[in-house]
C-alpha cells in the first residue's frame, strides 16, 4: 500500500531495539483517510485470495481499534475489541489468553466476552503490528475458544526479521500486511510493498 | 439520535452502581454504521453550535477511539489519543493530567505527546461518556497545557444526573451529547434525545 510506506518513510523513526516509531498516524495520532484506504486495502487484499463471508473483526485494545474499524466499516460487520483487562461490564465464561508485551515488558492478558464471538462468525484478525506474532497468537487462541472460524489475518506492518509469519502460518490461512519492514537502523529503514 | 437511543433502550444494561452497559455497540462491540453516524451528528451539532475550523479530534484510549475516529473521518482532521501509559516512543515534555477511573477505581493519567498538539491546533474533545466529567476535565487540562483552542466537547451518552456538564459549563464552550440517560435501575433506562 503506497501510501502508507511514504508514510512509514517520510514519518517513521528507528528508535533501537525493534522499536519503529509510527506515532504520527498509528499509535498515537490517527489520519482518518490513510485508515479508511487501510481498511479497504484489506478488503482487496483478502477478496483476491478467496476470503468471503466474513461476519466480524477480532482485534485487540489500543492500536488495532482504529485499523480494524476501518475493515468493519469497509466489509459492513461488527469489531469486537479484545480488552486487557476485565471490565465490570463482562460476565463469566469469557474467552481469555495471555501474551508477552513487547513494548511494555511483562504479559498483556486479553479478552473476549462469548456475548460478541460464538461458533456462527466467520473472522478476520486485525492488528497494527505483526512482530514476533505472539500477539497475533494469542488472539488467534481466543477465537478457537469461542468456536468461530478465522478466516484470515491482516496487520499494518509486518516487521518481516521478527519470526512473526513463521509462528503463523501453519494456520494455513491467509495473512496480509499492507507494508513490510526488511530491516532498519538509525539511518535507514527498508520498507516494501506487498501490493499484488 | 434516534437510532443511538433505539440501541441503548434495546441493549442497554443497568448493572447497578450506576454502570451502564453498553458492551455491544460502544465499550467492547463496534458497529460501524452506527460509530460513523455518531460522526456526523457530532460534526452537524457542533456546527449548528457555531463551530468551526476544527483541526484536531482529542479522546482518550479505550473507548474514545472509534467514536473520535468517526468525528475526525467526517471533519477531514487527524485524531489524536490520549495514552494511559507512558510508550516508549513518547519523548519528554508530554502533557499530562490525572483522574479518577470511574469503572475501575484508582487514578487514571493520560498523557499526549507535544508532537500531536499544539497551539496552532482547534480542537474537538470527545469521549463515550459524560459521567461525572473528571475524565473530560482532564482532558480538557491537557488540552490547556498545550496552548490548543479547545471549541467543544462531545459525548455519546451524558449521565444527566452525574453532573459532569455543571462540572464543564464554567469552560464557555458548547457539550453536545448524543443521548442523555435521565435516570436507570434493574426495570427501566430512561433515555432522552437531544436533538434539536
Amino acid at each position: 500500500m503506497q501510501a502508507l510506506i511514504d508514510r512509514i518513510r517520510n514519518e517513521g523513526q528507528y528508535l533501537g531495539g525493534g522499536i519503529l516509531k509510527v506515532d504520527s498516524f498509528l499509535n498515537h495520532q490517527l489520519d482518518p483517510d490513510l485508515t479508511l484506504a487501510m481498511g479497504e486495502a484489506f478488503k482487496q487484499r483478502f477478496t483476491a485470495m478467496g476470503v468471503h463471508g466474513v461476519t466480524k473483526i477480532v482485534t485487540a485494545e489500543v492500536s488495532g481499534i482504529a485499523p480494524a474499524f476501518a475493515v468493519g466499516l469497509t466489509c459492513q460487520v461488527p469489531i469486537t475489541y479484545a480488552r486487557k483487562k476485565r471490565p465490570i461490564t463482562m460476565p463469566d465464561g469469557y474467552f481469555e489468553a495471555e501474551a508477552p508485551s513487547h513494548t511494555k515488558g511483562g504479559v498483556t492478558r486479553l479478552l473476549i466476552s462469548p456475548e460478541f464471538l460464538s461458533p456462527k462468525d466467520r473472522v478476520l484478525l486485525i492488528d497494527d503490528f505483526l512482530a514476533t506474532g505472539k500477539t497475533l497468537e494469542a488472539l488467534v487462541r481466543i477465537i478457537q475458544q469461542s468456536g468461530a472460524d478465522l478466516l484470515g489475518i491482516g496487520c499494518v506492518i509486518e516487521k518481516s526479521f521478527e519470526g512473526g509469519r513463521a509462528r503463523l502460518e501453519p494456520l494455513g490461512i491467509p495473512i496480509v500486511s499492507l507494508a513490510i519492514i526488511e530491516s532498519m537502523d538509525r539511518e535507514t529503514i527498508t520498507v516494501t510493498s506487498t501490493d499484488p
